[in-house]
């Protein structure tokens, strides 16, 4: 188990310095253009999601996010001691890589999000980008696994740009970029009712992947 | 059959709140540089249809499309009430996706678009458009099934930008898009000559496929 | 050799429209920021390739360059006539793709570019361009064929940055370029000397993959 | 051994030119939008990196990085000799790729950088861009080398716009860039803390790879 922890907290630190830092540099560069931003941070994350399902998929999954382990651990393919490692892996690595970003851009490392993410439009997004990201995940990982690193990296690109909430997707990187005050960041004030729509999503993600994509239902 | 008609069903959602959402993200982050909002609301579709197609093929042919449900009908693919349901499951989910938009943008849930998009330039492009779009699609499951996640998505991407129309494509879409009176909209007016020249685009490609594509052509 | 050259002239069409109707779209929204045009161009053209490739490999090779059916044609994967059929093919269903697309663009079908490109600076650019664009396909052929057509996108959506002209590298899309006065376009009086930039890339490009890459060399 | 050497000669001339073409093509086109303009350099340069390692892959293992190439040798994959082969081979293809590119854009052929690049953010920078590049290459050639072209490709892409250096990550083309006065360029005088932080980051990959991802290790 010590390798697929690692592997989490490794993975966390990489993606979340991804998201973070390119959300620093698109919002240093672009002027105020916000969309020229985006497209970087998106495109950014995206590749970088390849990158890292694709290294560590191998050694522990590749989740990098809660809502994904506590999929897992539902389906039982996690026990719940593993499941807890992978968490804590997830939000220690993820803030670790937020921590170390600021010290690569010259900012203090010890910064708190100012920036309001709030209403129910943008827990819809978040609902949405969550529910997606679960369903992709469970439905490419039964009948074409090799498809998806490329099919949860184009999700996310995707998902940055059609939620109004740009898609945090995840209980660990909303706890980690509220700790960012940069282009990515979010109020602490904003985080629990974010991670509570995420839940919600992933899990009835995971009802409707069972109804729909299950074997064991022999009709199609 | 059921299953494969809720595929259409929730595919045709995320499809369609993907071109809509994007839409409204970027116009609204752009400020008024439309081609910057064209890259992201194309980046976003073409990341979108990788994931959907990938997902949903194995369960129903990832059409979300009526064009595409009626070529595969004239090729005797689809059985007529099964391509009836198909469309219907389009047309409704895809709606849904539109207001499930706007409810995440604070929008107005239901609205109608008042950008006109009419002239035989656009018909053209609307023709083009579609013919290639079935052409990719028949002209790859032949040969290289596992390449149409990936041919079609970076089909449509491509398509925004080479054709006068940003390439509709998709009579479902046209409807949806009609009632969102956002970047990706259309004036309820304009639908029907967009859905006859997409019908006509698809309908000229199918005929095309067989001459040059079809295996009982032994010469090559 | 019917169905081939259909392919030919048929990919042709399509690419060449691409090239110059995202080139049209995106000077039209970009509102001056040519960077911002370039990369929806860009972007579109190396996704209509990879479709293309893919879909018309099979049947012609997918050539659309007579720079390339020329290599073909000296490494006698072609007879004559056919090399000659294909580069007929290549010119006329490339032209009549930048006249649909004028017709889409509500613009006058017949024009002719006033877009100066010449001196040693652009001639260098296309010779590096087409030794590139060639050594690609012979490099790549030879040891990962699958890999083709994401290979000749990806370096064409990179030649259009790293390279002063642009990244022609293809004297019928340069014949038929020169007759849109567009973002895309050429004037006819500096048509000849980017040709034969181009095809003496194509010959050195050949020469250096039989020296570097054919298997009858067994030193590694 | 030659071919191996004029792999590495080759693909780091079309590598480097990539990198300072498409930055001076976008500083040229962006009009002061530094954003854009990296979106167009990070684009070129990851997919000319997708091209050249598929293509040259088979030949020299497409190093093109003499941090790489020192990794391959601690982990005796290659001697000594080669490894220093390799290396001169990297440099002066890589400075001959920014020569003709300035020959391409009708710049003076021989010039230097005023870019100042220092100070720890960017060295952090540097260090955790070439830590990345070396654990994606390592981590993935091990259990899916097919997949190394696109990680590299799009890990390049990321680290782009996460790094507040914007990735150099190679000490032959820190060189090559502090010849050319132009938006990848930096200042000689900066060149060697980079090279010092790319080394150290490539040699903590290497012993985190051997930790986490060693088959001898039989836990997982």
């Amino acid at each position: 188990m010590r390798r697929s922890v690692s592997a989490e907290a490794l993975g966390s630190f990489l993606l979340f310095a991804t998201v973070v830092g390119s959300g620093i540099m698109a919002e240093r560069l672009s002027g105020g253009n916000v969309a020229v931003a985006l497209l970087g941070n998106s495109v950014a994350t995206g590749a970088m999601l390849y990158v890292l399902i694709t290294m560590f998929g191998p050694l522990s999954g590749a989740h990098f996010n809660p809502a994904v382990t506590l999929v897992m651990w539902l389906r039982k393919e996690l026990q719940a001691k593993a499941a807890l490692a992978y968490m804590v892996a997830q939000i220690a690595g993820g803030i670790s890589g937020v921590w170390a970003t600021h010290l690569m851009f010259d900012e203090a490392i010890l910064q708190f999000s100012g920036k309001s993410r709030t209403g129910l439009g943008q827990w819809t997004g978040e609902f949405i980008a969550t529910f997606g990201l679960v369903l992709t995940i469970l439905g490419t990982l039964r009948t074409r696994p090799q498809a998806v690193p490329v099919s949860v990296a184009l999700y996310i690109t995707a998902a940055y740009w059609f939620t109004s909430s740009t898609s945090f997707a995840n209980p660990a990187i909303t706890v980690a970029r509220s700790l960012s005050n940069s282009f990515a960041g979010i109020a602490p004030a904003d985080v629990a009712p974010f991670i509570a729509a995420q839940l919600l999503g992933a899990v009835v993600a995971l009802a409707i992947a069972r109804q729909m994509m299950e074997p064991s239902d022999l009709e199609q």
